[in-house]
C-alpha cells in the first residue's frame, strides 16, 4: 500500500537533488495525498533529502499515523504554516522549494517569517502537477474502474427521465447511485440540465421540471479509489427537430475529432484545434466557447490543459477529457464528453456509454 | 432578489472610500457570490467605487449575465489574472485592494504584471469574511432551514444503523436525503464513523460494516439556498458500557456549557474554554484535540473561529458551532455538535435534534 508513495517521494527527492534544494513544502491537497497517503482536509508534507515529516493538526494525526506510512507526523501548534516554519528552521535547511501556484500570499509570509531568515525560497511550479500527470499501471487500473462506474450511473438514470421530474432529483439519483457501487462521492457537483438550462455549459440542477420535447444534459463524474471520472452525455426527451439533431451529428463529430487525435506526442493544442475545425465546417465554431477538455486524476481539472494554441505534448499515462459543446443561450446546448487514456503507440477511452443520438 | 447583493457591494464601496482605495479585486468563491449573486466556480469580482464587473470565462458568461444584476460581465481572454488586470489598467485605477489569504503568489504576479505599474496593492484581509461573519435576518431564517433540514436528515437514517450495514451507505443515504429535502449538497464529505474509527473526527465513510455494540458519530452538514448546516450525533448500537456512558455524559455536559456561554461580546476563547474546562473536570482534557467549533455560513468553516484563546467578540448575527469531544484511540470517540446563532440579548440553537444518549 505505500509502496507507490515511497516512490513518489523517492522521484521528488531526485528533483531536489537536481535543483540543489534541501526541501519543498507541499501544501496542495491532491499534492499531499499522492506523495503521502493522507486524505485529511488540513496539513503540509515536508519532502526533504533525508525523510519525509506531515505538520497537521490534532483532528488529523491519529488518522494521519495510520495513512501516511514511513512519514513522521508533527502536531501543529498555533497557526499550520507557523509550525512548518519553525520545523523547517529546526532542521536547519537553506534551499527550500515551494509551489507559488497553492501558496498563498498570507501563507507564505507566515511560513518565511516563522522559519526566519537565511533561508532562500525556490518556485517549483507544477513540478508535482506534472509527476501526477503521468499516471501509473495501477492510477490507470483506477482510474478505468471510475470511469466505468460513472458511466454505469448516466444509464441508470436515464429511465428517470419522464416529464415532470426534476433536475435535483435526477442528481440526488446520480449521487446515490455513485455511493451504492463504491463511490466516495461525486468528483464535482453533478449537472443536470433541463431544457434552454443546458445552454449553461455549467448549470447548478434547480426544481425546474422536465418538459415533453425538451434536451437534457447530464454531466457527472465520480471519485473512485481517490480517482476522478467525468462524462457528459446529452439527450431529447420527445421526438428532436431537425436543427437539434444537425448540432448533436456536429458534436459527435467534433468530439470523435478530438478523441482520434489523442495519441503520445501530439500538442494539446492540436487536440483542441482537431475538435474545433469540425465545428467550423458546421458554422458552429463560435458556439463553442470552452476548452476541448482538460487532465484528469486525483483532481478533476488537473494536467495537462486541453486548450486553444497548448503547446504541452501528451505522454503515455495522461489522462484527459475530450468535451466539445454547442450552446445556444434561449435554446439548449449540446456536450458530449469522454475521458481518454494515452498509451504509448495508442490510446483508450475508458468511458463506455453509447454517443449516438438517444430520443427517449 | 438581486437588493442585498447591491446593498452588500454598496458597503464594500464605503470600505473602500475611507480605505483610500479605488477597487478591489474578490477572489473567493464564497465572497464573489455574496457580492454579486454569480455561482460559477470561475471568475474574478471587481467592486470599484463607480460599479462592478465579474471577469469570467465562456463556460459562464450566460449564468453571470443572469445571476450577477447590477454587474458588468466581461468574457476573458487568456488567464483569467491577465484578464482582470488589463482591465484594472484599462479603468486607470492606482490603489487596488485583495486579499492576501485569497490570493496565491502565482496569481498575484499575473494580476500584478498585467496590471502594469504605478499601481499599488493593499491587504484587504478578511475585510469581505467579516462583513460575512454579521448575518443578516434572511441570512439566518435561510441557515435555520438548512439546520433543521440537517438535523431532519440525521433522524431519517438512525433506523438504518442496524448490524452489518457499512458506512458509505448510510453516508449515500444521507446525501440522498438531503438532495430529496431540496438541499444542492452535503456541505462537505459526510462523516459515518462505527466502533474505533469514530476516534478519528474527520474519518472517511469506509466499507466498514456495522457490529453490535459499537459506537456510531454521524457529522452532516447540508447546503440549502447557498447556507450550510454542520451537525453531529454519536450514539450505541447495543448496550452501553459504564465507560463510554461517562464520556458520552461528559461531552454534553461540555457542549451544554459551550452553548451556555454564546451571547454577543463574549470573546470566542471563552466560549472555547467553557467546553474545555468541563472536559477538565472529568479528566478527559488531553482527548480533545480540537478546537471547540467554528463560524458557519456559505462556507462550513469561516469567521468566527471558536477556538483557544481567541480574542475576538462575537457579535449579533455569527453563526458558530459548538462541538467538543473526547477521542480515544483504539476505542472510539464521541462529539456532539450543534449550530448556533447569535443574537443581541439571546442566542439561538438553530439545530434541533435531541442530545441524550441513544442505544438503538
Amino acid at each position: 500500500m505505500s509502496l507507490p508513495f515511497i516512490e513518489r517521494r523517492r522521484t521528488v527527492r531526485g528533483r531536489l537533488r537536481s535543483g540543489g534544494l534541501e526541501a519543498v513544502v507541499v501544501t496542495q491537497a491532491a499534492n499531499r495525498y499522492y506523495l503521502s497517503g493522507f486524505t485529511g482536509e488540513d496539513g503540509i508534507l515536508i519532502v526533504s533529502g533525508a525523510g519525509a515529516a506531515l505538520v497537521t493538526d490534532g483532528r488529523f494525526t491519529t488518522q494521519a499515523a495510520e495513512e501516511a506510512r514511513g512519514v513522521r507526523i508533527i502536531r501543529q501548534k498555533g497557526p499550520l504554516e507557523e509550525s512548518v516554519g519553525r520545523y523547517l528552521k529546526s532542521r536547519g535547511w537553506k534551499r527550500i522549494g515551494y509551489d507559488p501556484a497553492s501558496v498563498s500570499i498570507e501563507q507564505f509570509g507566515r511560513l518565511r517569517r516563522a522559519a526566519s531568515r537565511h533561508r532562500t525560497w525556490h518556485r517549483l511550479q507544477g513540478a508535482i502537477e506534472s509527476l501526477r500527470a503521468r499516471k501509473d499501471g495501477s492510477e490507470l487500473a483506477q482510474m478505468r474502474k471510475s470511469a466505468i462506474l460513472a458511466g454505469e450511473v448516466l444509464e441508470s438514470v436515464l429511465e428517470l427521465l419522464r416529464p415532470g421530474v426534476r433536475e435535483f432529483e435526477i442528481a440526488a439519483e446520480i449521487e446515490y447511485q455513485m455511493r451504492r457501487r463504491g463511490a466516495t462521492g461525486p468528483a464535482f457537483p453533478s449537472i443536470v440540465a433541463f431544457g434552454s438550462r443546458s445552454a449553461l455549459p455549467h448549470a447548478r440542477p434547480t426544481g425546474r421540471k422536465l418538459r415533453k420535447n425538451e434536451l437534457v444534459v447530464l454531466d457527472l463524474g465520480a471519485i473512485l479509489g481517490h480517482y476522478c471520472s467525468d462524462i457528459t452525455r446529452t439527450l431529447f426527451v420527445g421526438r428532436a427537430p431537425a436543427r437539434i439533431r444537425r448540432w448533436y451529428q456536429a458534436v459527435v463529430e467534433a468530439q470523435q475529432a478530438g478523441v482520434s487525435a489523442v495519441r503520445a506526442g501530439a500538442e494539446c493544442g492540436e487536440i483542441d484545434a482537431a475538435a474545433r475545425k469540425v465545428l467550423r465546417g458546421h458554422r458552429l465554431d463560435r458556439r463553442f466557447m470552452h476548452s476541448t477538455g482538460h487532465g484528469l486524476g486525483l483532481e478533476v481539472h488537473e494536467e495537462p490543459r486541453v486548450a486553444r494554441g497548448q503547446r504541452q505534448r501528451l505522454s503515455p499515462g495522461n489522462v484527459i477529457t475530450i468535451e466539445p459543446g454547442v450552446y445556444v443561450p434561449g435554446t439548449g446546448g449540446i456536450r458530449i464528453e469522454d475521458d481518454v487514456a494515452v498509451h504509448l503507440h495508442s490510446s483508450e477511452v475508458l468511458t463506455r456509454v453509447r454517443r449516438d443520438f438517444i430520443e427517449l
